[in-house]
This record gives structure tokens, sequence and C-alpha cells, in this order.
């Protein structure tokens, strides 16, 4: 493994290495020297500063010297393309990037040309690879169900269509052997058949939700309003909002999920977002858990 | 003591504990490991360079992991609140949040829902509280000045009502036991009376000056000429800048402070800012020896 | 050596310790304790992101503690001097400053208002020096064609008016003996003849380059078009761009460098930038090593 760029196709035995190593990380809680002397450097052509910091916090827990580089308002984004400024700091002895950007497969395009002794991390690209947050789902769906894929039963919800945390949902529960999966939303929110291979897709929520183990739903981009798929966020909640109410028919303990941000009371109310079903937290605690992980597998050779 | 919220209240033996410990690391002048592997986040919804530098620097020569989380340019304020923000930092793992905001009492409720593990440190909350620069200022009193605070005549002066400065400085005068504290600044600047429990208040600087040992003058928001409540910047330093021919009044010795960053001519002329009297920059280094006192009391235990 | 602020007038002795001392950090390629528990602080008052990196990353391979000030984005820019700013931070431990502005001169000038425990790191002032980039030019050099400046041929390239690195690798070349050094550009964007004392002056390209060794093309700014110094980047490209073909009187295993960010297309091909003749890279690498000597060099003493 050299980069990591997509959860599309991954072995299973890989994410299971990684999810183990993570777990490791998530009980140590500590500071471990794995990566000293190594220079990573966060590249966000798009910003989230909870990712980025998330990713920062990571590294640093490795040991590893952490450069930002914010390019939607760094100076040099004039005139310097996106290849060129990794180059630079390749040649300043970077040897990771965890880069992020709008364009679906540029990270997998600068990883093509990255140097010999360059790992390149994809923190989201487009709507296709958001692989740490795949994996984070996968660990903290472990930890609350246990490891038997086949299983269980999957919702994921809201809008399907631009969603790269859906998508590398998918693709690491294919890896896990999952079954049960069921996709919703509404037709304008939901992709291509080949992104949904293998899901029972439904425009219904209670229909997924109806004996579901775990409900993930996603963020709803407000601009999907004005960009007319979604009629009122009003609406919207009131078809796919996640409620105490709606997950009646769910199974047992089913619990809930959310990359976040939240718009509260619209993808889901507080009650559920603060309840006892939420897992939310808990993905966030083992997302710095899951990129030490993958950090330290990419890097930790490359001193 | 879990939080560092306000110094209002704060027992004597508690002020003089922190005295003592931040006069410990002034006087090292280098790095502790006290808070090694653990992680600390500045939380600036208002912002200002130079204090999150100092608790910044603070904070790295601890040992500690620092993240800057700058609200007022983050992409994380875009429909998050501030306490999901919170929340999600923490279960990143952050255990210490260094934060400052414009509205009185915010720091006080992020605290409130803080998790359990979770410290707060004020740094300055609309015009309340701003305890590290009230600590740092009874520091500097004390190492020019001795520790008999009771026999210590002391002149605040200029926008005091607008002033959490003031307000910190106030709270740790009456907790070192000073009894002749003067209040100086025109009427439409000067605070409820309650906040001058104790004080001698008046619009007369020469009858502020007159035998103090020490004149804490404050900075002017320029905003105020523009609110009405200061008629011109002239006629502002005419009857309430601190020059060295107002200080002749004063007693032997004395000398002058300022939280910065000083208006030049305006609240302090430059012979006295940058004269004998001015403790100004001893003020900025000690803020660093303080705020690493509090972050070691507030973090040390909580890896 | 207590600031490094112009390589103009340093001895031919200083220039080869601080190259010798920067190849040992090529070779070693990893991290030292030299400026442990010391603080450093850049201080853009211009935003340069990489430039910035590059420090940053050198200061923290030799241990030291590293803030950022971008002065340009600062909320401290309100009504505080860039003294004032230096001195705050000064007085909260800072003891080496990284210092880009605007205005030539203006680092020299900060240095001199600078306390005794204080170093200054030019990282560039106006169009007057840029000495690490000289520095780190010569290290190039030298990697690719030995120590005898005395028989290199050297062609400077395009906008050397404006040009701070031009005047920096100037006041380099003559350090280490250069006696045949060829500056060539448009009338419009050649400076002052002093600062050409002892080069051959040209505006045709090819009598610059014939039988040259090396060649430094400068950035050109594209404001230049704007300001009617260039009439337009085509012709600036058809008449002092660096093509292949232009490079083929130059003398055998020619090398070609540039400070970057490149102009693709303008001041030189892609073929020449990404082929074998570039050392763009390796310049950006030695940026780190030379950064590394220099910050050692001024630093290493004042903890």
């Amino acid at each position: 493994m050299r980069h990591l760029l997509t959860l599309d196709g991954m072995p299973r035995a890989t994410v299971v290495e990684l999810l183990d190593r993570a777990q490791h990380f998530a009980d140590l809680r500590g500071d471990v020297d794995a990566l000293k002397g190594i220079a990573a450097c966060t590249l966000f052509f798009e910003p989230s500063t909870r990712t980025r910091m998330s990713f920062q916090l990571a590294a640093m827990r490795l040991g590893a010297h952490v450069l930002n580089f914010d390019v939607s308002t760094s100076s040099a984004r004039k005139g310097e393309t996106a290849l060129d400024t990794m180059r630079n700091l390749e040649a300043m002895g970077v040897r990771g990037f965890i880069v992020r950007h709008h364009d679906d497969g540029a990270v997998a395009q600068l990883a093509a040309a990255a140097g010999e002794g360059t790992a390149l991390l994809n923190a989201g690209d487009g709507r296709s690879n958001h692989p740490t947050q795949g994996l984070l789902d996968m660990l903290t769906l472990r930890q609350a169900k246990g490891d038997d894929f086949a299983r269980m039963r999957i919702a994921i919800v809201g809008d399907v269509k631009h969603s790269r945390v859906a998508r590398s949902d998918l693709h690491a529960l294919r890896a896990l052997g999952a079954t049960d999966i069921r996709v919703c939303g509404p037709a304008a929110l939901l992709p291509e058949a080949a992104t949904l291979a293998g899901c029972r897709v439904t425009h219904d929520l209670d229909e997924a939700i109806d004996g579901a183990d775990a409900v993930i739903t996603l963020r709803l981009q407000r601009e999907r309003m004005e960009d007319g798929l979604v009629e009122s966020l009003d609406g919207y909640h009131r078809d796919y909002g996640i409620t105490e109410a709606r997950l009646r028919s769910a199974a047992p303990g089913a619990l809930v999920m959310h990359p976040g941000p939240i718009n509260r009371g619209v993808e889901i109310t507080d009650e559920v977002a603060d309840g006892p079903r939420s897992l939310i937290l808990r993905q966030v605690a083992n997302g710095v858990a899951v990129r030490m992980a993958v950090l330290e597998r990419l890097l930790a050779a490359r001193g």
C-alpha cells in the first residue's frame, strides 16, 4: 500500500489490519514515535478545519512534523499548479500529503505524479472518495455491533448522490462482507446504479429503517435547495430526517451515525444526535485513531 | 480548580499559588514536560494573534500538542454551533480549550457543557473576564512593588466600562487585599457601581494619579469615537492620556502598565510607553509564564 | 554574525562555512536538537506560503518552537507598528525572527531596534535582499558545478530590476569569486549600474547564454505587463524565455535555475523546467538545508 486513495477494491484483510491497528491506537490514547523526523503536510484545496485538525492531531501523536497548506487562502494559489505545489513540498522533504480537493480524481492524479518516496492520503475528493471516513465508520460499527458485517443491516440515508462519505462507506461495507445495505433518499439525491450495486434502494425512509441495526445519515448541503434538488429543509426533514419516532421500527438498540457537521433539525433531531443511539462523537474520536493507523502504515518506512 | 473562567471570588491562596508557579516559570525560561502528550486547542471566536501566540508558546513550552482553531475564519463556522465545535474537538482528544469569545458569559456556558475530562481557560469573554491578564498584571505588580498589596495605591484609567482587563484586575486586586484602588475615566466609559465596589471613582486624572504607585491604563477602542462615547482622540488624550507631566504627582518610582496593543499618543505617550516607568513589555513576558502556570494546573492531571 | 540581513559584503569564508554546514544538513536528512527550547517566529508582512514553510520546516528539524505570524491577515495589523509587534514577541521569549517585508530596508530597520538577545533573518525585503535564496543558489551551483566559481560562467536572465533574488545572487557570486556573470533582460527590467558592477550586461539572450554553465532565470511578475514594462507575455517569452533551442549555445551540460514559483511558458518552457537541465527542485531542497544552517548559526547560542 503506497497511497490511500480509495477503499474501492481494498482487500478485506487490509481493511481489517487497518481497523485493528486503529483500535490499538484508540485504546492507547497516547503518543508514539513511529513518524519521528518525518514531515507530513495537509494540502487542502477545499477548506475543512475539522478534518484537517483530526489528521494534524493524528500526525502529531505519531511524532511527525506537520505543515498545513491551506491552498484556498494561500498566496501559492497564484499561478502555481497543484502539481508544482506538491513537487515543491516534496523537494523540501515532505513525505506524506493529506489532500482534500473539490474535483473527483484530483488526488489520484497528484498521486500518479508524485515522487517515489511520497505517499498521498485522500482526505476527500469531489463526491468520489473519503477513505478515512469509510474506515472510521467501520471501526465505529465494529465497536458497537461486532465484526459480523454479513449479518448487519445498515441504512444509508440522505444525499447519497453527492456524498463521498456514502461511497467510501459502501466500498468498506462490501469489503467487510455486508450484504444487507439499504440506501434511501429522494430520487434527485440518489446516484447512478453502479454506485448502488448490491444495495436495496428506496425512497421510503420507513422501509430503509425497518429492522436496521445502524442508520448512517448524511449531511445535506444547503445549496441543494438552491439547486432545486430539495424543495425545502422542512420537507426534507419530514421525509428523511432521523427522529426517535422513525427509529421505532429499527432493530432493538439501533444506532445512528453522521459524518458531521450536522444540520440540527434537518438530517437529524437534537434528541437523536445527542441521545444514547448516537455514535457521532465516537466517530470523531475514531477518526484520529484511524488516521494514525493509515499515516503510520503509509509513512513509517519513509524516514 | 477545573476551569479558569474568572478571578471573581478566587481565594487569595489560589491566586498566590498561581503567581508563585508563574514566577518559577519566569525564572526558568526553559521547557518542561508537564503536558507531554496532552492536546490543547485555542478556540478564538474573536481574533487576537498576540494573545493566541502567548498561550500557544506557553503550551508548547509545557510539551503539549497545540491546535489553533480560528473560528472567525474557519469553515466550521458554517452551520455548526460553538458547542458542537467544542464537542468534536473533545472527541478528538483535546483536553484543554483556550477560548476567546465576544459575548459575556459565552466561555462559562461552554464550560458548563464540557465533558468531565475537559478544562476551559477563558482567554477573554465580552467585557467580563480576562483572568490570565489579571494574573499577569498582579505578577508584574508584585515583581515591581512587592507583595504588600494592602499598601499599594493603584490607578486604573480609561475605558473601564468595556474592559474585561479592568474587571479581572479588580477581582485580582481585591483577592490580594488591595484597598486603595482609584478608577478613572470619562463618565460614559465608567461601568455600573457594582463593578467598582470599594474603589475610589473619579473623572479627574490628576486625582487618580496623585500618590499612585502604579497606573494601569487601558486600551481605547477607536470605535468608541464612532459610538459617540468619546468626542475626539485628541480630547481623550488631553484628559486621560498618560504623560510624564501627569505622572509628576504620582508616588516616586510610579510605574505604568497597559494590556496592549497600545494606541500611541492616545492612551499613552511614546515617552512613557518606552520609558523607564513602563512595565508594558514585562507584562507581555509575564503573560507566557502565567499561562504556563494555569495550563499546567488545569491540564497536568488530564493525560 | 548576529543577524542575516544581506549577503552584500559577507566574507567569502563566512559564505563557505554556511554552505558547508548546509551541505552537512542536506546529507543528514534528519533532525537535530540544536535549537531545542528556542522559539522562532516567522513574521511575514508580505505573504509567501512556500518560503514560510521552508523556514518552518528548517526550524522544526532543529527542534525549535515555531510560531507563524502572518501580518497580512492578522488582527495585530490594526494600529500596531511592526516594531511593537516584534517587541511584543521578543518579550514573549521569541529569539529569532524570520521576516519578509515589501519595503526595502524594513528588515534592517527592525534589526536595528531589536533587543540584544534577538536575531533577525531577512526572508526577503522589497527588491533588495533575499540572502537565504542567494545561499541556496550557491549551494546548488556548487553541488552541480564544483566550487571553482572563478571559472564559472553564469547568466542571470529576466526582471533583474525588481529582483531581490538577483541581487542576493550577485552578492554571493562576487563573494565566492565569480568573474564571468552575464546579466540579461529588457532595458526596462535592468537595474541601475551599481547593482551590475562587474557584470556583462546585455539585452540579447543568445549573447548571455553563449557558453554559460548555468542560467538563473527570474520570476516575471505579471503586474509588469500592466505597468507597461513588458509589452506582452508572449513577446517576453520569445525574447527572454528559456527554451531547449536557446540553450544549444550554452556550455555542454549547462543547467537552469529559477527561484519559483515559475510561470510555465513565460520565463521557461515545461521542457526545460521539468527536464534534465533543471535544478529547480534541487534549489527548493537546498533551501531547507541552508535555512537550517543559518538558523543554527544565529540562534544556537541564544537559549
